[in-house]
């Protein structure tokens, strides 16, 4: 057990541990190659290889959405760990590198002689949308054992990606995580992640929300599909009961907030829009960076417009200057 | 045999296969690590362990100094072929797939069994210059056997990087590749490379240029040290008669071409400097694809000056657009 795990940590995240590939691509690659713009699919080995040798050069950075997520806190200062599984290969290595180095604790054991680290290959159009297949490799060989009870009893947040759902053993691994960290006293929040991942499991999704989950993130083409609700209005509706606070973001229009009965409506942070390729990722980094230091609700939906503008407005997933400075001058 | 090797090449590169990983450092990192600025060091395994330990997290992509060229003359148009050694591992496929997504035949056998695929980590200080620790890996395994004799008669330019010099088979291999080009009747082309690679070999270097070298690439630094000049007058003055076309670079004070007893001087092209990484391959890729396409010196020179632009003005040491057309918007 690392030093760390004695001390109190703001957040861990468990989710796919993911190496991205991003190319540039046109809208015609899209419609050649059978993807579905903005959506996330899960692909096979067969198809990975098919689909990368169709793409253009491109540039390979550590991604995965929870990933992402802690990358984000630890960018604002916030204490972090991570739950996830790479395979004992070069990528993997590149995945334990990038978390490592801006400081959050990472100690999954890689798998060893099974699937190779998971890629997630990430085709940016000119309007800046990402369309993302991914090979899960050695994520599927997350599960239970991997959940170190004793990080998540001393993590103020445990935070876990829906995708993890997509997986028999991760699920249980997701299940066990949330248990231990609301037996000791925690809170548990969880990103719907992709609307496609919603249809695929709506009705798990729905009683998890309602139970199990404290803080819940999800845009608006999620949440709509969580409830299958003919509005955004009608699935704010249907959210705003269920759980302590759920955070729901717009895009471009902001993002509404709702907890405690009350309504807080956070505007978007303008910015220039390159690559929206792990939006939702940052905004949940922000959001829960300010929740674990005590900050309002209002305040920490402007951290979460911070983080987010700040990933879209450059190429990849991680932040490329630190959101501890960048929010101190935003806010001051 | 490909069909390409068939028919007229108009370059072959033999490099160094290199993945680069680029990473944002302040100048502190290069003084911690005993890192000279604007250098390139050959690095061991355990060095390039260290090293990236201690690196922020960062990107990865393809790189290698002639790699970085042919990719630069097939985003022109040219045709283009490489001859470099990677590893059969994830990085090794990742230059593979780089190099053949953009057009550039590359046929070379990866080795298996030994080290992995060559890495260079890039130290980007916030003056854009970047400082290169290189770990060779599978790269010393290039030697002669990998010369394909039929592509090199059919190039009307090999085009050599002057690290090749520093491994014995890879030099083996270099001199196998300019007596068949030259037996061919066609052109053979040099880059120094470095300063200190200079440094290493600089008996070799100055005989190379006398008897081998048709066309030379050296930057201000590059050929003060080939002929341990007092200064860029001298330097000049030494190359002038040894080899048919010297291009000498000075970044930001543009190109100086000396050809048959002329001199031609290139301005630089104005841009926003982010990363130098890249800056003389891409000057190279641009002058040989003119050269090869039938342009003057000076439109030669210009096109160099264009991609070496382009390449600064972004991180990485691949174009992020099509030269061709950028060449065509520029040039009308």
């Amino acid at each position: 057990m690392s030093m760390m795990r004695r001390m109190t940590i703001d957040i861990t995240g468990i989710g796919n541990a993911i190496v991205d590939v991003l190319v540039n691509v046109k809208d015609d690659f899209l419609v050649e190659n059978d993807l579905t713009k903005g959506a996330m699919m899960l692909i096979d080995e067969a198809r990975a290889a098919e689909l990368y040798g169709k793409m253009p050069s491109g540039i390979e950075c550590s991604g995965g959405s929870a990933g992402n997520t802690m990358a984000g806190v630890a960018s604002f200062g916030g204490k972090g760990a991570y739950i996830g599984k790479v395979a004992e290969d070069q990528l993997g290595e590149v995945f334990a590198h990038d978390i490592r180095s801006i400081g959050v604790d990472f100690q999954t054991k890689p798998a060893s002689g099974g699937p190779s680290t998971a890629r997630c290959l990430i085709a940016v159009t000119p309007d800046a949308q990402r369309t993302m297949s991914t090979y899960l490799g050695a994520c599927v060989e997350l599960g239970p054992d991997d959940i170190d009870e004793a990080l998540i009893k001393n993590s103020k947040v445990t935070y876990l990606e829906g995708y993890l759902w997509d997986k028999p053993t991760a699920k249980e691994a997701f299940l066990k995580a949330a248990k231990v960290a609301h037996d000791a006293g925690q809170k548990v929040s969880l990103t719907l992640s992709d609307s496609f991942c919603v249809d695929r499991h709506r009705a798990s999704f729905q009683e998890l929300v309602a139970h199990h989950v404290d803080i819940l993130f999800a845009n608006e083409s999620e949440i709509i599909s969580l409830y299958q609700a003919s509005s955004f209005e009608d699935a704010k509706a249907a959210v705003a009961k269920r759980c302590e606070i759920a955070v729901l973001t717009r895009s471009e229009q902001g993002a509404l907030i709702l907890s405690d009965g009350d309504e807080v409506a956070v505007p978007a942070e303008p910015t220039e829009l390159v690559d929206t390729t792990g939006a939702g990722d940052l905004y949940a980094a922000g959001f829960l960076h300010g929740l674990t230091s005590g900050k309002s609700v209002a305040e920490c939906g402007r951290l979460g417009a911070i983080a987010a503008a700040e990933i879209i407005s450059h190429f990849g997933a991680r932040p490329s200057v630190s959101l501890k400075e960048l929010a101190a001058k935003k806010m001051d």
